[in-house]
């Protein structure tokens, strides 16, 4: 097959439409870009539409992975570097970039009803990529079971996200989904609600989370929204010994994650 | 006094220059661009040598600030909206840029020779001016003494990192020092260096952190740096219980921080 030269080209056009969430939305796939991020989303079993792959390449660990790529079937498409930056969000792809399908909405509880399940994040509203992408790798990190995101919330398949999600993106389930709907069927589960705050509550470490835990984690301008306030069951406050009046909030969603794994480790 | 409408007025050329760490340096000057981070400037005492206003604005609260300026005996100087914009490193400063004195560097050891101090951060490489903005703000919400950050760091008075830090870098002394230097005085005051690592040392909430310690922050890709790990006494690890390999170095450092905090509340 010939290599792809054409910014013109219709096939172009609809892998960089997929920079926008409209796109994304539409035909159920995302970006995944660069060798590292490519070879994390082969390692999960990431259902991967078709690679995009510069001709120009000069990349021993990238012929590698297109090697692992044609070795599970999905079809790779040679382009040239300027498509390539096209189709692109980062200036530099490194060669490689992925399309995705987005995972499937869930109804049901995940795999909960196996009560293996104690802790998931209920994300109200965070607008900066990097804060959710940072929060999805904390959840990864201690082994949260699920990750779900409201409508009014940066779209978690963003490109940015992806990126600073560093992998993590792949390995729980990500999903947008109302959080009121969701917080219902956690309750039947015997989840809590909890919300952290730096001026109400009790101090976070000295509340007991060993059960079912469902962290909401608020916008970083305003908080926990109005509509959800009324279903936090507990307010955990961190304490701001100094002048700062608030924390980041990706950093104050996992300052909480991890005192979960501190609480259960004992 | 005209407002200066001129991009080429060479006032405007020398405030614009300050977007660059070489400028910054030569004339130990930075840039604080907003109304809310200004009106923390102000709240906290900062040396503001000047104040640039947009004369089109039509904002109160804009305007209030300006009589606290003005009170404090700070030159204001009117400029259009299109200077405004050239100075700053936001799109949108709000009407407002103040040019303000860096600290200066400290030779001894702050106030800590009255053995009040106990917690301070070394930062060893960090480039993502969010990332370090955010460790700063951390720093000021757990009352750290100090952060002294490398010279292979990204500039802390980098205005992305003068946003991202939110007003704490004007609660806390934030210096750039040789960390080897700055570690031999810490250690005459009893301080231990710690640092955190996804792979060595005890689970970090089973060390007693409680005497005087140093954080020492490596950098996104690398961790700490070669030339620092000899200086470190412990290492802290975090535990990685998902499939993430690390995380975010500003979650990272916070999660350690309020251990701290949880720890010396007992």
């Amino acid at each position: 097959l010939e290599p792809i030269y054409s910014l013109k080209n219709p096939r172009v056009k609809e892998w960089a439409a997929l920079k926008q969430k409209k796109y994304r939305n539409q035909t159920g796939q995302y970006l995944i870009e660069g060798v590292r991020l490519v070879e994390e989303a082969i390692a999960a079993d990431v259902e991967i539409v078709q690679v995009l792959a510069s001709f120009e390449r000069t990349n021993e660990r990238l012929d590698q992975l297109l090697d692992q790529v044609r070795a599970k079937g999905i079809p790779v498409t040679e382009c040239s570097d300027p498509v390539l930056a096209h189709v692109a969000d980062t200036q530099t792809p490194q060669g490689i970039v992925a399309i995705a399908k987005k995972p499937e909405p869930v109804d049901g509880f995940l795999d909960m009803s196996q009560a293996n399940a104690n802790l998931v994040l209920l994300v109200d509203g965070i607008q900066d990529p990097g804060n959710l992408g940072t929060i999805i790798r904390t959840a990864d990190a201690v082994a949260a079971d699920a990750v779900f995101v409201s409508d009014n919330t940066v779209d978690p398949y963003h490109p940015k996200v992806v990126r600073a999600a560093m992998g993590s993106l792949f390995h729980l389930p990500v999903l947008e989904q109302s959080l009121p709907d969701r917080i219902d069927s956690l309750r039947q589960y015997g989840f809590q609600i909890i919300g952290s705050s730096s001026h109400q509550g009790d101090v976070y470490y000295n509340v007991d989370l060993r059960g079912p835990h469902a962290l909401v984690v608020g916008s970083e301008a305003n908080g926990i929204s109005q509509e959800l306030e009324p279903y936090v069951d507990k307010w955990l406050r961190l304490p701001m010994l100094g002048k700062a009046e608030s924390l980041n909030a990706a950093i104050a969603a996992s300052v909480m994650m991890y005192e979960v794994v501190r609480q259960r480790a004992r």
